[in-house]
C-alpha cells in the first residue's frame, strides 16, 4: 500500500495523534520527514507505463506493452543481516542497490526484464535519513534497469525490531516471453560448459557468519575490508542482455545466492546431471580467502556460505562458451553425468589457492 | 526469491554448515522443517496461470489472460504489530488472512482483481509451526480470491528481531481494465453519497495503541475481547464484485486503513470536495467504544486510529446508494463542497454513542 503523502506509507502515520502514538513509541514527525525525503527518489524511477500518482492505495502499471505470450516473473527477498553491518558504518545507500539488484538477478535468470519494484522498510525507531538513503539506493538501481519503483511501505515497529535494527525487503515483477523462459533443462547435456560471471563481493549472503567473524577480530575490520564486504550486489541485467545480443540463448542461468554454487546450480540442472567445478579456473577474490581462513572453513562449507567470486553461472554449449569467453567471462566447469539419486551433485575439483 | 526445496526460501538455508550458522544463531533444521510444512499450503493456491514449479529463482505467472488494455495494480504492506498480539495468544493463522485481505483491499478499490501474491516472513528465532500457520492463513485467503501464492521468503535474523518477534509482509499484484480504473475523481460531485461497508474489526490498524491500552489493564483482556481484536481483515473482493454485478460503477472506493476515515477518504476525493460523516448512521461496534473509553480518545483521534466499524467506503450517486442499501450497506455521509486549500477535509457530524 502506498499512503499519501507520496507513495511511502508509514505504519507510524496511521494516526497523527502524536501523544498517544509517541507514548506507544511511534514518532509521527519523523515519519512525515521520511516521506518527504523519499518522493524525489521515487519520481526519478517513473517510466511511461506508470499510471498511478502519489497517494493511491496501489501502484498502477500499464500492461499495454506485454504481448499475450508474456509471462510475469516475480520474486521477493530481503538483504538479510547485511543491513546490520551496513548500519554500523552508515552505508545505507548500497543496501538499497543490493536489494534491487538481488531481485533483478532472480528474474533475469528466467529471461525476464524488470518492470516494477515495491519495497518494505521496517525498523524499531524510524530514522528518516536512513530510509531516504536506502530508497535513494533502490532508485539508483531501478533507474539502471528501467524498473519503476511503483510502491512501498515504511513501518516503525517498536517492540518488534531491536533498537537500531532495520529490515529491508523488496518485490520485483518482470516480464519474459513464454517461448524464451529459462532454464531449459531438456536441452542441457553432459559436456555443456559452465560459464561463470564475476560477483561484486559476497552480495547479500553469508553475513551472519561474516559478522561473527568480524566480531571475533575487531582489529581486522579496516576500512578496505568493510568497503569490500559492503560493495553492492551488481546487476546482471546488462550481462544477460550482452549474452543474448551476441545471439546466445543460455540453456540455463543460475543466480549464485544463498547456498552458493552447491545449492544454486542444481536448481537449473535436470535429473542425472550434475556439475563439476574446476577450482583455479578463476581467481577467488582475496576477501573470500580471508573469511575462509578466519572461519577455518573447508571448501565444502565456503562454497555454500559465499559465492566465492562467481555471482551468475550460464549453462551453454562449447561454441557459446567461447563467445562468452570473449565477453570476459570464464569457463569454471562443466555439466557431468551423475547417477540418480545423486542428480544435481556439485563436485569441486582441484584447488583455488 | 524462492529457493529449493519448494518455494519458501530461507535465509537460514543459505548454508547447511549447521555448526557455523548455529553459532551465529541460525537453525538450519528448523528452516527445512518449515519449508516442508509450507509446500501443501502453497500448492493449494495454484491456478492455471502459474507456470513455475518449486525451486525456481522467481515465480512465473502467465499473462495470457491479460488484455492489452490491462493495468497491473500492485501493493506491498505488512500486518504491523498486530502480529505481536496474535503471537501472545498463538493465533497465527488469522495473521496470514489479515495480510492477504488487507492487500486485496488496496487493489480492489482501484478496480483490480487479484492475480498473485508473494510473502516475506522474518523473525529472530525460526519457529516452523508458526511460519506454517501464517502461510496456511495466507493460502486460505488466496484461495478465496483466486489468487496464487506465487513465492515467498522466510528469514531468520537473530540480532534484528527481538526474541519472539515476527514481521509478516506481502505483495499483491492484480489486474484491472484501463477504462475501468477507480477512483474517477472527475465525476465525483457534492451531494454524492458515501456508502460504508462494515469492517470485521480493527483489521491491522491501531495495534500499537491497542497493545498499550491492553497492557495498562491486563484484567480486561478476556478471551472475547482478544478474539474480537484478532478477527482477520475481511476480503472486500466479494463486496466489490457484488456492487459491479448490480451494475454499479463506483465513482471511487476508499479502503479505510491506517489513518481511518480522516486520512483515507481524501485520497479519492478531488480538490474542493470533502466528506461529511453522519455519526449515528451506523452502529460503531462495542469493541471500538471500549478502546475509545480506555484511551480517553476524542472522535477526532479515534476515527484516525481505527476504522470504527467501516472498512470500505464507496462514493456513488443517490440511485446507486439505494441499490447498495439493499445489499446491506449503509449511507454514512455525503460529499460536500469545501474551500480549497481545505480540500479533502473530513467532517464528523453528530454522535455515534
Amino acid at each position: 500500500m502506498s499512503r499519501s503523502p507520496p507513495r511511502h506509507g508509514l505504519q507510524a502515520m496511521s494516526t497523527p495523534t502524536a501523544d498517544s502514538y509517541r507514548a506507544a513509541g511511534v514518532d509521527i514527525d519523523a515519519g512525515n520527514r521520511a516521506v518527504a525525503l523519499l518522493a524525489e527518489s521515487v519520481v526519478s524511477t517513473r517510466t511511461p507505463n506508470v499510471l498511478s500518482g502519489p497517494g493511491g492505495f496501489g501502484g498502477m502499471y500499464s500492461a499495454a506493452g506485454l504481448g499475450t505470450d508474456s509471462v510475469l516473473v516475480a520474486s521477493t527477498d530481503g538483504v538479510g543481516t547485511k543491513a546490520e553491518l551496513a548500519g554500523r558504518y552508515g552505508c545505507w545507500r548500497g543496501i538499497g542497490v543490493d536489494l534491487v539488484n538481488h531481485c533483478i538477478g532472480d528474474i533475469v535468470v528466467h529471461g525476464a526484464r524488470p518492470l516494477f519494484f515495491l519495497d518494505y522498510i521496517a525498523m524499531g525507531r524510524l530514522e528518516p535519513e536512513v530510509v531516504a538513503e536506502i530508497v535513494a539506493g533502490m532508485a539508483d538501481a531501478c533507474r539502471g534497469a528501467g524498473c519503476a519503483l511503483l510502491g512501498g511501505e515504511t513501518a516503525e515497529m517498536p517492540g518488534t525490531y531491536v533498537p537500531e535494527a532495520i529490515d529491508v525487503v523488496g518485490t520485483i515483477v518482470g516480464a519474459a516471453r513464454k517461448d524464451r523462459l529459462w532454464p531449459r533443462p531438456e536441452v542441457v547435456r553432459a559436456g555443456d560448459a559452465l560459464v561463470g560471471v564475476a560477483s561484486s563481493g559476497p552480495h547479500t549472503n553469508g553475513f551472519s557468519l561474516i559478522r561473527r567473524l568480524l566480531d571475533e577480530r575487531p582489529a581486522a575490520a579496516d576500512a578496505d575490508l568493510i568497503e569490500a564486504l559492503l560493495v553492492p550486489h551488481r546487476s546482471y541485467l546488462p550481462t544477460v542482455s550482452e549474452m543474448t545480443a551476441a545471439g546466445i540463448e543460455p540453456k540455463a542461468l543460475a543466480h549464485i545466492t544463498g547456498g552458493g554454487l552447491f545449492d544454486n546450480l542444481p536448481r537449473v540442472l535436470p535429473d542425472r546431471l550434475g556439475a563439476r567445478i574446476d577450482l583455479g579456473t578463476w581467481k577467488v577474490p582475496e576477501l573470500f580467502a580471508r573469511l575462509v581462513d578466519w572461519g577455518g572453513l573447508a571448501d565444502s562449507e565456503a562454497f555454500r556460505v559465499w559465492n566465492m567470486g562467481i555471482g551468475l553461472v550460464a549453462v551453454v554449449d562449447e561454441a557459446d562458451a567461447e563467445v562468452l569467453g570473449r565477453q570476459g567471462h570464464c569457463v569454471i566447469g562443466s555439466v557431468v553425468d551423475v547417477a540418480a539419486p545423486d542428480a544435481g551433485t556439485v563436485m569441486l575439483e582441484g584447488s583455488w589457492r
